[in-house]
């Protein structure tokens, strides 16, 4: 069990384009990661909430028996983190309505002493140095993933070169990738940030799939073709989780001499897709609360089969 | 010899983001489709000239030797189409500057007898009643593809759903299948659309893809992540060529007992995938001129190793 994740546990509000509003669901991207990758391998979380968290949201984490919640600290006073979004028809672009820092204005939260052991690391987006101090509280550390956004890349951005240095993998929007080389092109652009340090690079483009630039190789993923996209919320973070859940559990077992092997990175996205093509099914934890392994496995089945030519 | 595609000849000038104008250059849909089915079988074309096409552009068409051009029609005292258009930094979008319709307002060009044995019928993008006596004008077709656009699903959906009932297949844009049905569900659009007749709907999105809907299956293919990407136009005419010159073969060797079944059309997807890969490296048809056997060889099975999961 030494798979982390350090990151944000949310309260969402969320407004979909048929109408329907969802209040003060659980959400962050610690929480849609940790969700996902708990079907792969245990997983460890590190996140701060305040004491507004309401206790319905304790007992959907605790309804996930392989998320270990003890590096979940509440702070009496401090608010947990809030946003409201909107999501235009298309599904795939959304509105912010309101962030609500609150504990995320604060110190991160420590990593546990029985959490430091670690070997498979994920960082959630956060301000780069906030990521690459969690990032040195984990000496054991195996194979290190970081996840960022264009507030960063605006804001952060030679914190983030200095990170980049220190990890495997990196997983970005293409616009993203644009937007910090300078490129236009998402196989150029991915190619440029390999020069920074990561092994990988993981392009996501919603629901058009996502773009694998291994410094062994090239692989191209379309989403998994959904006919019910509920709530896309945690897509990238779920994907993230199912793809993090799938090296974690191929380095636990000895499958995988090398855990960030090309072979394997590739597979790991293709789970990443089909998690999180379930996870979008519904509001929140909803559909990922209630899913079973024997469904995750026949829809992995037939995605190999979707994508697959001869 | 029996695949046949009835479409434009056009004489376009293309305007790139990084400021490049190439003018007078040879188009149309006809051209690039049959420029790219050729590299997998003899491929007839039926399009209508005016007598101010260059000798250069008739003489580029002589250069693929697989095309017969026997049903170009060259009228003295009409026009040549004429497209003028502008790509957006993200090459994925365009603005049209100018079309001068010229013969595309005449008759449409009447079908050779010795073309009317053709089995294999691609109808390029035209107004639908113009596709329907094309289509009618072929007793011998054995598989049938047409490709439609936003403006025939807007002036005259009754004559494309009546065309629809005669086809195997339909080709269009993403947004085309959502204008068409008023689904914004990619999957869910080209379910739709099999409804009114074909039995597949290849749904095209551009930098991000194809999506077949089959009635026996569904499958998803990302396009080649390529770097060079110098002009775009004419991407869908020559993906439709790759894809329709495959079915063609495959049926012609007897490959297959039948050439619109699901698996010869993945196959032909990926063809189409990589032959308009090669199309959008150079401006017209300066690419396809100078593309060797061997070089589609290798990159369709680089496109293959690229997609494929395990």
């Amino acid at each position: 069990m030494s798979l982390i994740v350090t990151g944000t546990i949310g309260i969402d509000t969320v407004h979909t384009p048929d109408g329907t509003e969802r209040k003060d669901v659980l959400g962050g991207s610690c929480t849609y990661f940790a969700a996902a990758a708990s079907f792969y391998t245990g997983v460890r979380m590190v996140a701060a909430v305040g004491d507004d968290l309401p206790d319905e949201h304790r007992k959907t984490l605790a309804a996930f028996p392989r998320i270990d919640t003890a590096g979940l600290e509440t702070r009496a006073g401090s608010k947990t983190f809030r946003w409201g979004g909107k999501y235009m028809d298309d599904m795939d672009h959304r509105e912010t309505l309101f962030t609500e820092l609150g504990v995320l204005e604060e110190a991160p939260p420590p990593v546990p002493e029985a959490f430091k052991d670690s070997e498979y690391v994920f960082l959630a987006n956060s301000h780069p140095a906030v990521q690459m101090g969690m990032l040195e509280a984990l000496p054991s550390r195996k194979l290190v993933v970081a996840d960022t956004m264009d507030l960063w890349i605006n804001i952060a951005k030679d914190e983030l070169i200095a990170l980049l240095a220190k990890v495997d993998g990196l997983v970005l929007n293409f616009d993203e990738a644009e937007l910090f080389t300078g490129i236009k092109n998402t196989v150029a652009a991915g190619r440029k940030l390999l020069e920074y340090g990561p092994r990988f690079v993981v392009v996501k483009k919603g629901e058009h799939g996502a773009i694998l630039i291994h410094q062994d190789g090239i692989a191209a993923l379309p989403a998994y073709p959904t006919e019910r996209v509920v709530d896309p919320t945690g897509a990238g973070d779920s994907f993230a989780g199912g793809m993090m859940g799938h090296i974690a559990r191929e380095g636990e077992t000895g499958h995988q001499a090398d855990p960030g092997a090309f072979r394997t990175i590739r597979q790991a996205l293709a789970h990443g897709t089909v998690i999180a093509s379930f996870n979008i099914e519904s509001f929140s934890l909803d559909r990922l609360k209630k899913l079973q392994t024997n469904e995750i496995d026949d829809r992995y089945e037939e995605y190999v089969r979707m994508v697959r030519v001869d």
